[in-house]
């Protein structure tokens, strides 16, 4: 197990990497320290790890909920859902809300652990590549609006993060690819080499190699604690982590939170910007064309067939990052070279969407 | 106008409290900057200031949402109907939400604005005495559950406090009453002269005079800033501010949120938190006497009739000063002096709830 900190003075608290860490009762035992414990999973995740969370708590009060899978449910119903269990079980303000599955659950019960009598504790155990390696760090928390992505939230940081890597062989392969593609991001935004080690790593990663897996979770996580140690709300540098996910959100609503996964409209949102980025003449062709290839190699979607590009983009404008200087967007100047820039013509952005400048 | 700061660092802000003030065209404009404002105000209050302070914000885009009045309606479904507005006028993160009107108004405007796109800024202009000399001040936010109160929140402090001392002249004299309630709890936990003060000016107050009025507001707002720089989430000292509040507020939820204003029911918990600290030998027989004399000079209930004791008992142990340790609650070792302890037995709260041991 490799532990990294993420650096927010007295709220800092560690993620746990490792294999056999859901195995290992005395370590959760020593990680989840309430005496009143909600477990928060979903329908897929809890018959596979519910109950040895639960039996290495034994001597705690602990009740659960498991909650619908799938973005489309990340509501307020559902997070209401999960403050009545709270209040049912009269739950105090020194419990602590677990959240084990993936970015789904991770968001709603963090989201939940932020307004429950104003915030009480929260355990991120994620059991996905996306939500090990991004949602569950980083203390963003949030439930989709029917018109708009992550539009109600908190930032509410976890007391800490347990991810185990095991949990990743029960994954369906189009999670795995989904969650690559928020490592890859992470090679655009930051680090040239975490790129070019995908590019050579990416038969090995989708193979489940656990080295690989480790590198690739440890170094995503390093670098998000780094910038989220250096701007927690997002006031300056954490945008870039936003990188894709403009067009990404805009798609996921678009299609109802159903037809891709989160990190496939990323995967498509990431594409969409290199294709902005490309027509300013901020990133050259063999870099553009990289791009491509990685995240076709990773089995992921470059492209989103038959949507309507004017709806994309007025979603775009209610974006977050958008504000009274119009919408922003992150754009790249080169593999691990990122800026939040005004974003271009209209024109130049449609056929970014449209993919009409792909190669 | 006299302005007092509430000292935290980068989120200090300033309290004006004076008359006139929402007649006030460039004071409004000034104090409020963005460029997209939402006010949200209730049905008693838009007819009488919500036209004043559109206009005086002319030159921005100005929304508003009208929501009902009522501690009942300070639910999840009116949080969820003011950020549908938000999103619908699709406004963006450097928007403003304005708070005109009561504690209601308030706690859930405040709630919409720290969970609208994770935070959003936020202006209260508190239009009854308890929003001006409470809940308007310190950055609590909050829902009420169907079960127990302000059990679904966050603390989101404003960028600026209105209050409007000419608006308390169209106040019910049942609402004054119940802004009194907190004034007056202000003297009991932290300072005898302003309890004395009190007891020599409460017809003077209830008879409107302005000096008196704004002595009260500006002495509340000075006591409670004083309190919130030093303890803003409520680890320590914060907690007296809740003198009275276990009680209020399991009466308040046993009565559908119907029954009594939230400042009656403060009255009513304060007159049994008394009880309590009288029967627990902490405070004296006349101070005790004083206390009561005050609160129904002041036109406040002091007693709660047919009412089931148990059931005030159960709803008091979901209380948010309830922890690992037992019920906790606010008692007084004389005028101006506060302690939080652990809760007497069961009989002697009984007893205060009964209030056997009234003079």
């Amino acid at each position: 197990m490799i532990s990294i900190e993420v650096a927010l003075g007295q709220r800092s608290y560690p993620i746990h990497i490792g294999s056999a860490l859901l195995a290992n009762s005395d370590f959760l035992a020593a990680s989840i320290r309430a005496a009143q414990i909600l477990l928060v999973s979903n329908e897929v995740v809890a018959p596979l790890y519910l109950e040895p969370v639960t039996t290495a708590l034994a001597r705690r009060r602990v009740e659960s909920v498991i909650v619908a899978d799938g973005e489309r449910h990340k509501t307020l119903e559902t997070f209401a859902a999960i403050i009545d269990r709270l209040i049912d079980a009269r739950f105090h303000r020194d419990c602590c809300v677990v959240a084990l599955g993936g970015g789904v659950v991770g968001d709603v019960a963090g989201f939940a652990a932020a307004c429950y009598q104003r915030g009480v504790d929260l355990v991120q155990i994620p059991t996905t590549l996306l939500a090990q390696v991004d949602s569950s760090v980083g203390g963003k928390t949030a439930v989709n609006h029917p018109h708009a992505k992550n539009m109600i939230g908190a930032f509410h940081q976890p007391v800490c993060v347990i991810a185990d890597t095991d949990t990743l062989s029960t994954l369906p392969p189009r999670e795995l690819a989904a969650g690559l593609a928020e490592v890859i991001k992470y090679g655009l935004i930051e680090d040239a080499g975490l790129f070019a080690w995908l590019e050579k790593n990416i038969g090995a990663l989708l193979a489940l190699d656990p080295d690989a897996l480790s590198h690739a979770i440890r170094r995503s996580c390093e670098i998000k604690a780094g910038i989220v140690a250096e701007d927690e709300r997002e006031q300056g540098r954490r945008a870039l982590l936003n990188f894709g996910h403009t067009f990404a959100h805009a798609l996921e609503s678009l299609g109802g939170y159903r037809r891709w996964l989160h990190g496939e409209a990323v995967a498509i949102g990431m594409q969409m910007a290199a294709n902005a980025s490309l027509a300013l003449g901020r990133l050259g062709a063999e870099d553009h064309r990289r791009i491509g290839e990685l995240l076709r190699q990773a089995g992921l979607p470059t492209r989103a067939e038959e949507i309507d590009v004017d709806a994309v983009l007025e979603l775009m404008r209610i974006d977050k990052k958008a504000g009274r200087a119009g919408l922003r967007l992150v754009l790249l100047d080169g593999l691990g070279k990122a800026e939040v820039a005004p974003a271009p013509d209209r024109a130049v952005l449609a056929d970014a969407i449209a993919a009409q400048v792909c190669a």
